[in-house]
């Protein structure tokens, strides 16, 4: 079959044929029917040194894939062929204290996973071919009626992370409080939606590009701001002085972690989602009281389950675009000079996108 | 090897020979250490008829098991031969939201589990017996140092529902909080030492048995009561006429459940632990205000890692009475007749007990 | 000024002219913009004997207020005289532990509360009147820009009742899961509102006249069924055979509580809001697993601020017909013959009604 | 009355004659018990300029206080003359949200407070002197029996804080989880009692003093460590690798916040209680995922119930060293130069000391 491999560090991806793989006890076969192409993989591509990350290439990207279930390995039940499931991306070690509670992406013994802390398109063969091997069925989730496989495929990563990061703020978004989001990019723009379905907490959207802008309007949130050196005030005001209960930041650089430290309210959360690198400096005086400062990565298949169900339901959508796996260098390429609406999708099975 | 059958309804078990299982892919073959022998097994063999439950016999008896790894099946991984591991008794579907929860005792596909509805002992051969079969990896908890596995054996039941139901109530158990348990028998008294190893609540304790009375003051009990027409007016009474913010009721009887409603506070919880099938009437006006009402059944692999954790450091023990599977028949005539101190444990490989 | 005053037991109400009260320390005289009618209010007039409740009349009905803030008593701070605000019912001592949690309805010291059990129109005098004393300013919750007093007071209790309900079950609405709203009245009309406002979850309701269907669609219930022996199974097929995850029952029969036995989901909620008299027998095997039963009364005010705030925001509204104070005699008969659509508000000053 | 003042800026405390205040309606005059002298005095006396905070000398000293009930304002109930009562020290404006929700310390009105951010010798009278003035009656809570009052006193901050600490974080703090104690001082001795009483959780203490690690112990630390540049990695080794699943700083340097970075588990809370004055930076992989890092402050009226009832029962206790008001200024100089044993409480009425 075809796949789209990252066969060095530092290098672009090639298309080229491999074998397919056959599912051994408890694995799972999926026909691949969409994988999303997420910016991260522009950094792996191109930023790692061999040596950096516990894992290294070759391997197929894809790290956010929809399909179908097509051979079950031995001892595999609960699952039926061709069956339309969506593929958790976190590949824990399955027994550890957090796997136990659901959380691989929290795995705390990486060296008994499939591969340390990474998974299918991150160390290990993902979604950009005709088949994907998935390691064990939990990592599965029925897709259910009123979703198309294209469209779950982004969610597994763009919509879970976000929702993964409201869903531990739950008990600070009460009707009256305030969620602020910055960045309404791939992520961004889902965390909005999440707030809105599953909170009547008011949303504060802020992004310094305009069609940004545009699209957090038309996703409901309430409010909207082009950051500057007064978006702190602007939320504080628009808060009646008390600031945001929650601050989601998509960013994460030094820039829009201090303004979410400006606009915090006592007791709120600010969480970084965003991997731009910057720092907050926490001290005693330095935050509001019993404001937290916690990080946040992905989320697990129960969290999935729910996105899907928004998702089913009209609650949530990802824009995408899609492209056929001969295009799959393409899209990349389009992904990195900014012109891809939306998720750029991978489709690998001519059957779909014919 | 050898293995105490319940060969049919209404009988009693056998000890007969029986082939040693090889586990299949996923599963697991237990060396047995210990099994607890419960009062829910001579309900199995004396009570009911042919086709009320969803399985059947013949099998082998024994749901509070714990031993070693013996040999893995295919595609096992987290586990180590020769590891000493507890059972977590409940074997559900393993896919559905329940299961992905962790929840395998309220599965809601049991027609996809091993046994609708069981486990090991209850449908499927259970852990009177030399070795135990065990349908996936993630039933297995590691013991861990300090605790003994034939003293791990019963708490995996014993120590676990009373576990269950008091962490669903936790919220309700702060220091000033009381804390009701009714029956301080196999379950009861191990309740006690749960209430007060994992809360600062006040427990009282009813039992009309002087030695159960006694064994609730030593494992920490701050109040004790011989339960009579005044039992819920003392309650009160030494709760400044509040009443009990938790009942936990390990009788069930239709003279436990009305002493619980007539001393539980409002906002307080009634949990159904015993099933000695008493009914409560549940209306506007007959029970305090958001005062609520529940059964509770038996607990989940997150738990049980935490029950051990207790027993290891010695937070928790159960009384038991040992014997070697040769009489098992014994023990449960023991049983049956009131005979035994504590839990009695049967122990069905010489090397252990020699 | 003029109120409308329950002389004794067993009476209809009359207008009568009293003096207007004066605020002690820490009182607030509020005057009153809209006062709501309650159904309760003619069980009040009609079935009660003397000596059946802790609290006798005379006093002046009305105990859904809101109004405007007209004399501070000594020693009261943070409110402003002309200040918008809307009352909470339950007057508790205040210092018990539910009262200092909040819950005053839930008050354990009653007497030592202004009067046992009641509040404003409920044994002391309340809002059918041109002013009301407020006996603590604690009672008092601002009403937010963009919600008229007219439309505050009804939500005092009818939306509040429901909101508590629903928040105390918000774990378990989570996306996917399944609420049944029984009895789409005064108060089940508005916890629809409330469920789809601050939950994902999918709403049932649950009623047999047609006018309350059409409305529990037009505020946005995702299935609605006309009640009869097919209910439950109905729900169950809805789900997907799990069943739902809380019921709130507004009517409270034995009929309404056997379906909500009967479509209960194991680990769900059944709520008992509705006062109608009947009773579920719970017992082991008679409910799904852990399945919680709990009746649950009014709400608190920091509740109230999260429902004003929902209500202006345009997320909950009650629909009202407005009567003046010389019309609330009318107004409560067109209540007790079905004439009013919607909440009957009583509105005491002319200068808002002109 | 006698009371200690500070009467200025950067000057010690002066014993003198001022007049017993009158309460005013729903005021309290309390007959001080005891009083607990706080190292933050001696930061108040020594390090502020002028203008610095919102509020300024002269103010009598004391805000960890006790005493009896003596003259009630007008409108004041719930409480008896007579009767025992501790203060809760933060006295917010009593109307905003957080104060809704009993957090007056973190009073989001602080302009409509007694004093903004302060409370009975913060700006405000407090306890060193005969008696002392509470502004509303909410702040006062019952002292249970079993209890003396001058043990309670210490008890509203020294055990409150670390009890608001703990109880923020109990959801980390299951069976199997453990916490670190970073400093066993005044408040840190008393955070690993509490965390003894209301957790089942295992406790490091860290501290660099012989006696605190000897105290440590005695109170109930399963492991007691003199820090080093081995600190984290031997609480890893004690976890099994994973971490501490809360870290309570009651030092705060850039040294003890850096340590408890380093040994704090993925999911965890470090939770920063000391002021002295480090920082921590917080960035995308510079913490373990999710860990989540904050600040606290005091604790309210609803807490200081749970402390009381702890301390009653016997599972609390701080250790005092008594001085008459007459040596409260050599109690503050005993304090400065390290000569106390345990916290020194400050007994303003003869007839107690007598």
């Amino acid at each position: 079959m075809r796949a789209l491999r990252l066969r060095e560090w530092k290098s672009e991806p090639v298309l080229e044929e491999v074998p397919v793989p056959e599912p051994g006890p408890g694995q799972v076969l999926v026909q691949v029917g969409a994988a999303g192409a997420c910016h991260s993989d522009l950094h792996l591509m191109h930023e790692f040194e061999p040596g950096t990350l516990p894992w290294s290439p070759p391997f197929t990207l894809g790290h956010e894939n929809a399909g179908w279930v097509h051979t079950l390995g031995d001892g595999v039940t609960g699952l039926a062929v061709g069956q339309a499931v969506a593929v958790v991306g976190a590949w824990g070690c399955g027994s550890c204290e957090h796997c136990l509670d659901g959380l691989e992406t929290y795995c705390e013994r990486p060296d008994l996973a499939p591969v340390p802390g990474g998974g299918g398109g991150l160390g290990l063969d993902g979604g950009m071919a005709e088949f994907l091997l998935v390691p064990a069925a939990r990592h599965l989730v029925p897709i259910p009626d009123g979703l198309e496989v294209v469209d779950a495929a982004p969610l597994t990563d763009a919509a879970l992370t976000p929702y993964h990061a409201v869903r531990r703020s739950l008990g600070k978004l009460r009707p009256g409080s305030t969620a602020v989001v910055i960045g309404v990019g791939g992520l961004g723009h889902l965390g909005v939606q999440v707030l809105k379905a599953i909170t009547a907490a008011r949303v504060i959207a802020v992004d310094g590009r305009d069609a940004a802008r545009v699209a957090a309007t038309e996703h409901g949130a309430d409010l909207v701001l082009d950051p500057g050196p007064d978006t702190a005030a602007q939320i504080r005001e628009a808060t009646g002085g008390r600031g945001a209960d929650v601050v989601l930041d998509f960013v994460g650089s030094d820039e829009t972690l201090a303004t979410a430290a400006a606009c915090v309210r006592q007791l709120g959360d600010i969480t970084i989602v965003g991997i731009a690198g910057g720092t907050l400096p926490v001290s005693f005086f330095g935050l509001p009281y019993e404001a937290s400062v916690q990080t946040t990565y992905w989320g697990n298949r129960r969290e999935l389950v729910a996105v899907l169900d928004l998702a089913a339901r009209g609650l949530l959508r990802a824009d995408t675009t899609i492209y056929p796996l001969e295009d799959a260098v393409t899209a990349y390429d389009d992904l990195a000079h900014g012109r891809v609406t939306g998720r750029a999708v991978i489709v690998p099975n001519d059957a779909f996108t014919g």
